[in-house]
């Protein structure tokens, strides 16, 4: 290297240095990384040329570049409503919560004990969105509102008695919800019947949709509907805004089963569309249907309150093609913002911003009257519709003139919503685009424009935590007490299996809360977004050069959506070829169960795929269901490496066997990390992908999501990629609300990949690899490793087997998870795709020391465990199955274990600097769904 | 308040609500805040009107006024030098470190079992220092380069043996170090004599300062001169870039006995002139004349290895106006930075950073030879000095023009300096404006311009803690171990008498990181800072209607350099008036120890006035020593409230008496907490306050720095202000290195001004009073309160009195405040004013649950200690004695204690939540001082 450049940022990227590098090889026994690659990846797989990518950028080049497509961006006042609000993110939660790692880099909280800080925040997000609705139960997030409104379609027909396969819809709900619903009914065979849902009859279904209030803002008590509707067997379906809800009456209380919409005004910025975190809430006898993550309340072993995933039988990890949904990584990270604005505004402050949007939308439609234009609705929330006969297109752009964006409902309508940061100026802008000059008026005037009927009598957020974190200084000691109960990446590796929990760097990070980024409306004018769409066509052309794949889209807002957009498009491809009948996905048993729920959504069959002994697809097995389901094969669904965590060396063969029978090849990118820069599956057989940004491209976790899943498709499949939500006429609708999905983080993945260049992520890859293959080599004479390919060298990941030593000693991949806990660590991918097993995925990020403590750990559990095996240790009460061990616990006056506390506590002595206490001992699952709890328990719980 | 109006900023940033004030109104008996106030201040201060300020603004409205401040000035590439080089944050420091309330709301590490993580952070800015310096023993931080060689001047002079007043200086120096040292050194009696520093005689001196490299960017061996002057019993002081020594020989190798400097290259931004920290090492013998802190290494209760602060019997705290120095806060968060720097890139990275540096400073002299420019030094290492004879200024009009700020050294001489962000592109820039174009040029050609002798040969940074840090995630998480280790205002309140902790809040820190606020060079064009100028002045203006002065400056970059200017300016009143010999300064006995130190910067005799039994000053004494010093009065320093917390009934009285015998009074405004929008010092009779805005103005402690010290005097005192550092001819000299002092954080001020507005300003000192009269009323029966004033009331801090207790039970202060740690809690000021006292601060931001917790604690540790009384404890072995107790203690397999671990870990139930665990037990103070080691200690020190 040259004196004259600088540190590329691939080598603060990636965890090992040079020398940290050479000594992982002598371990593995290599003597390059070349030479190890050429060995694990197949030959037939690798990719003809190098990645066709800038050259990196350094970091505050990368930055530069952004803030250059960031200026190209015009952040005008957007008044334009149709779901997407503008809001005041409170600057300590932005800081200490959005911009901090440690909430933003935290797993999805399937370890519990390790998760009790974003735990409970989740918990008040539902306690929140079940007081609002005045509804039982309500779940942790989902997408946005348009597909929650999906999801809400689909348990209506599950939970339904009516025979009947129409769902009604509002004519009031918002254009993209009614596209959603669309692409989304069509596969499953749901007939969708729009219906002003006045007083006459309605049509036999099995649930109606209400929008709470209508997109044109009309508010309306709909009771007697609901009251109609029960009595056909329907379900009642309300779409409703939360804040609005401060103000009227509860869905619940009107007779909604379902509640859903957007939290995205509490807090969240608009993102140009997201991410933002939808809501659902069911009344009781409904939660075991509920699509996505459910937080619930159970106890530890000490018996005391703990909180945890839910009924998670629910889900697609677990019940595949029957689970409620195909909903995985959701918006954790956003519903614990929500959660938090109402935590820091309380009932009170709540009710104020409503009062204060309300009061600015009947100041507006007074001023709108008095100067003789016509309001459509006399009783409205915050959103005001006009009638401007012919001149709607003029009055928007009469109001851009004026800094504002307004909405062109038709030719001759124009809807202008209020929103928390709507004042006296933005209400003089918009007057005037209606060439009114109201300067002066008396903002006061009017009647409120509640309906009489539907004001709010029933209390909400009565809990104590949202009324103990009024003053900046006790939320931010709020955020840093949940944020220390937690292990995230800024703690310690986090192995886990199919998840690449890689690096989020800073520099990647930043640009995402700059106002240029954060602060465009989804639906603002195509001009006031030239950065975002410049940045989105770039970093969509490089996903493909990385892919093989001819084009993407960025639209799917999480792998699932990505998923089920994938094969809409195998779908409508056979169907435009007049392959009607194409409807069998094959589906290897070792895939992830949202491969089986996205199938079943986008209407197909699953039949399952055997794989052999080691862990590879049974290509006898293939054969015989290709040839048994020849004319009705649609697609095979595989993971590339495979959820083994190896390099098969079948899969062009397996790709030319589903071509020849007319089949597509959808491969998932969950492993993508492990061929960036190698081998493309575009290239090497593959019709179609979704790719997880959030894996390998450098999105955080955020506890749970936010996650981009783009789907990458070879060229004669381009024209099916999802289409624009407020479009018609696309050969496939859209599958999220917002043109482009999560645009909002879009630019952590373009930074990810400006600054590594194409070497850097090739040198990222055979890291991953490497880290994975010192880590099996380190572990593997204490630990079976499952499934290795040539030289017994694995993929990016690998499987330790832990079946035997259960057999032997009665310890469990559990105790094994919650005793690293102990020694500061995540747990590794527990029985997936193996039940007892552990699966280790290291990424490129992790340097050798963290390796090497992670390794000794691991083995230090092992002698444990042979402990256990030889009776050193009681095979019940041992370090293993007490764990995790509290920091109550083992200062406990009393000590009755036959081991010491030092053993429990600090087994190695790197401990004693900086131990990470849980606070929690082991949680009972078990417990937790026999007594379903999932809103804040009353502090009483708490006591002694 | 209206539906239309938003929540006002101030219910965020006072603590209370209204409903908490109410019951807190009620313990102390009063039915308003109004009549509270009332009683408390006595009516003779009282302003006679309302603050006028603008009405208090919104959050989002203050954050769009601010980034339209921002976007006044012009961010340039500024290759200016004259000891300001641009230089990178790397953003993992800037998102973790600077932005981050866990490191920047933390105290000065006084506490030092709570403080670990920045006593590290400490250490390893030492170690750095050090090591590049070549020298045995380097301290934590000084305010400034300028200040940093007035620090070393006087250190010479106290530490040599000639019998000279003069200090050599280098003609060589930058222009700025000459005025400050100008400014420190006429007051003193030291006389300056500026010298090429040649082959020729020395001046009889007792200290020569080198400059290396030169100001005009010259490289020299000054090992010769070293010697010549060490031979005449001179010292040494070189003033030295630490990058350039990661590739030339140390000072401490050359022969230099104090080496100073500033840090700001190692990763803190311009910010207009700062904050940055400078630094100090020494040669072995002179760490006790050292001024500013130190830290060393020490051992804990267990033996295990602990930092704290070393050898504070030099520090003005204690030593008053025998002290090495004024220095009282400096600039902790900076110098962590600069560590940090250290750390993420170790010595190979800096050797790196530097060779780019210096090559392209090399490219960039060749082509300017090349083009048939005058180069005038052949050996430099980052800055060029080029001859174009009556061109300078047109040179620099033409670089400004292609976005380079370069440096007009006079008319004749331009000098460039290259920094860490120099590339190609600035080369080209630099050329065109000299009117060459040498696009193209090869920019490895030419040779390094290092003087062959002086290249470094020994190694530096060779500790670990330099090589264990290189991948983003090793750093993240090392920045994140450290913060967990340490009590900040994010995990609870920090009731610091005196020190007035307040919220910090985001949204007054969020601009300080702004490119336009931080990437201002103090020396840019004027036109390029006008957002910067106009928050000064306006922040001025605010801060001159709060005190009830006529003139601000916000120069001073302390409260303890606040202090010196205020004294500079009453000493320059004097002299103007003829009054020569008016050089008494008189100071209660209860005064901070900073006051008499600065006094005697100020060429002032400190002459002691009692204190009565309440604590006020004794106005009978006062006569006396107004009658015995009549005609050489100059002043008089006094805090108010004074440092008991009392408003003392006769401050108007005292005021008179000293303006009657002709002297000037300087109130210090340590205390203005407890004043701002009730009573104004400038109105009631004081002629010159300092402020501290770290205090009373939100500006976040930093964990010792930085602060603002403005210096606020009334009309008669304005032209005695500082003058600007790089203009002859003030009547005062500057204080400090850049125009505006820490500019940089300025904004924070502004900002809170801006969102409180006079009520809200008002009512935080009123809910202040309010706070500290409620714990008072709490705590009375527990401990009795020292000094009250009219109705038994304190002001904003109130001091609890443990001396009987100690006497009877012999538990001391120390151990309650050891003790507080494992309730959770930072110590109150411990000992101050009064030896065996508390003194707590709540302040206005704490809200009613915090105070209570806090109390709750006091009168737990109260019951503690009546056990000791009462013998159910032992004399000895008990929890306060014994207190902090580590989780690791607490753990121990064995426990020896007659008192149990949960009395030891979890005296109150609350702490089962969220337990704050200290890392090492009570550190023993004078094991550090009889064992000196202030460098990080070897890894194997930590092991068992």
């Amino acid at each position: 290297m040259s004196d004259l450049s600088a540190l590329p940022f691939s080598s603060r990227h990636i965890g090992p240095s040079e020398s940290e590098q050479q000594r992982m090889l002598e371990t593995v026994g290599f003597a390059s990384v070349a030479d190890l690659v050429a060995v694990a990846v197949p030959e037939a797989i690798r990719a003809k040329d190098h990645l066709t990518l800038p050259a990196a950028a350094g970091e505050s080049e990368a930055i530069a570049d952004l803030r250059a497509l960031a200026g190209r961006n015009r952040v005008l006042t957007s008044m334009i409503g149709l779901g997407y609000y503008d809001t005041v993110t409170p600057a300590v939660i932005r800081r200490n919560l959005l911009e901090n790692p440690g909430w933003y880099t935290a797993y999805t909280p399937y370890q519990p004990e390790i998760s009790q800080g974003r735990l409970e925040a989740l918990l008040n997000f539902q306690t929140m969105v079940s007081d609002l609705t005045g509804l039982d139960v309500a779940g942790s997030s989902l997408l946005d509102e348009a597909t929650a409104v999906a999801e809400a379609m689909t348990l209506a027909r599950r939970a339904s008695k009516a025979k009947s396969d129409v769902f009604v819809v509002d004519a009031d709900a918002l254009p993209q919800t009614k596209r959603v619903l669309a692409t989304r009914a069509e596969p499953l065979g749901i007939t969708l019947v729009e219906h002003p849902l006045d007083d006459g009859e309605l049509p036999e279904c099995f649930g109606v949709l209400v929008q709470y209030p209508g997109a044109s803002g009309r508010l309306r008590d709909f009771r007697d509907l609901a009251a109609r509707a029960h009595e056909a067997g329907a379900l009642v379906v309300a779409s409703a805004d939360l804040l609005a809800l401060t103000l009227v009456a509860a869905p619940g209380e009107l007779g909604a089963d379902i509640a859903v919409g957007s939290s995205q005004r509490f807090g969240v910025p608009f993102g140009f569309g997201g991410p933002h975190a939808a809501y659902m809430a069911v009344r009781e006898g409904l939660q075991r249907q509920m699509p996505g993550r459910l937080v619930g309340v159970s106890v530890d072993a000490d018996g005391a309150p703990a909180y945890r995933l839910a009924l998670q039988t629910r889900e697609q990890h677990i019940r595949r093609e029957k689970a409620t949904s195909n909903i995985c990584t959701a918006q954790v990270l956003l519903a614990v913002i929500a959660g938090m604005y109402a935590v820091y505004h309380g009932p009170d402050g709540l009710r104020r911003i409503a009062r204060r949007v309300h009061r600015h939308a009947v100041a507006l439609a007074e001023g709108l009257r008095e100067g003789g234009l016509e309001v459509v609705h006399g009783q409205f929330f915050d959103t005001v519709l006009v009638r401007v006969p012919g001149r709607a297109a003029e009055v928007v752009a009469a109001a851009a003139e004026r800094g504002v964006n307004l909405w062109a409902a038709d030719t001759d309508h124009v809807l202008v919503a209020c929103d928390e940061k709507t004042g006296a100026a933005e209400l003089a802008a918009v007057w005037g685009a209606f060439g009114l000059d109201r300067a002066g008026v008396d903002l006061e005037q009017g009647h409120d424009a509640l309906p009489a009927g539907l004001l709010r009598e029933s209390e909400y957020l009565t809990h104590p935590v949202f009324h103990s974190h009024r003053s900046e200084t006790a939320m931010l000691r709020y955020l840093r007490k949940l944020q220390d109960k937690d292990i995230a990446l800024d703690r310690s590796m986090i192995p886990l299996g199919s998840c690449t929990m890689k690096l989020n760097a800073t520099t990647e990070m930043e640009p995402i809360t700059w106002p240029e980024f954060a602060g465009v409306h989804p639906y603002a004018p195509e001009e006031q977004a030239e950065g975002y769409r410049e940045l989105i066509g770039t970093l969509e052309g490089w996903l493909a050069e990385v892919t093989g794949y001819d084009a993407v889209s960025l639209q799917p807002n999480a792998g699932s959506q990505g998923e089920f957009a994938g094969l809409l498009a195998i779908r409508a491809y056979h169907q435009a070829n007049g392959d009607t009948g194409r409807d069998v996905c094959l589906i290897p048993s070792s895939a992830h169960g949202t491969n089986a729920a996205s199938a079943v959504m986008a209407g197909m069959r699953v039949v399952v795929v055997a794989c052999d002994d080691n862990g590879n697809v049974d290509l006898a097995d293939l054969d015989a269901k290709i040839t048994k389901h020849r004319d009705q094969l649609s697609a095979i669904m595989v993971t590339y490496p495979s959820t083994h965590g190896v390099y098969e060396e079948t899969i062009t063969e397996i790709c030319a066997k589903v071509h020849e029978a007319g089949g597509q090849v959808y491969v998932d990118g969950a492993n993508l990390n492990a061929l960036v820069g190698l081998a493309k599956p575009g290239e090497f057989g593959a019709d179609v992908s979704h790719l997880n940004l959030h894996k390998t491209f450098c999105i955080p976790h955020g506890g749970g999501g936010p996650g981009v899943g783009p789907v990458a498709v070879r060229a004669h499949l381009a024209e099916y990629l999802p289409g624009h939500p407020l479009r018609d006429g696309t050969p496939v609708g859209p599958v999220a609300a917002a043109p482009y999905g999560s645009a909002g983080i879009l630019p952590i993945s373009w930074a990810y990949i400006r600054m590594m260049g194409a070497e850097g992520l090739t040198a990222a890859t055979e890291q991953a690899i490497l880290s994975a293959n010192y880590l099996a080599r380190r572990l593997a004479p204490h630990y079976p490793v499952l499934y290795t390919g040539r030289g017994g060298l694995v993929a990016h990941e690998c499987i330790v087997d832990l079946r035997e030593i259960t057999k032997e000693t009665g310890v469990t991949v559990d105790d094994v998870a919650k005793r690293l806990i102990d020694y500061g660590f995540h747990a590794p991918t527990m029985s997936f795709p193996v039940a007892g097993t552990l699966m280790i995925e290291p990424t490129e990020s992790e340097d050798l020391a963290e390796l090497d403590r992670f390794a000794d750990a691991m083995i230090a559990i092992r002698q444990e465990i042979a402990k256990v095996a030889s009776g050193a240790y009681d095979r019940t009460d041992n370090p293993l199955r007490n764990a995790p061990h509290t920091a109550a616990s083992v200062a406990a006056d009393e000590w009755s274990h036959p081991y010491s506390r030092t053993e429990a506590a600090y087994p190695v002595h790197s401990l004693r600097d900086g131990k990470y206490w849980v606070p929690v001992r082991r949680i009972d699952q078990a417990y937790g769904d026999r007594n379903l709890v999932c809103a804040c328990p009353p502090l009483e719980a708490y006591e002694d």
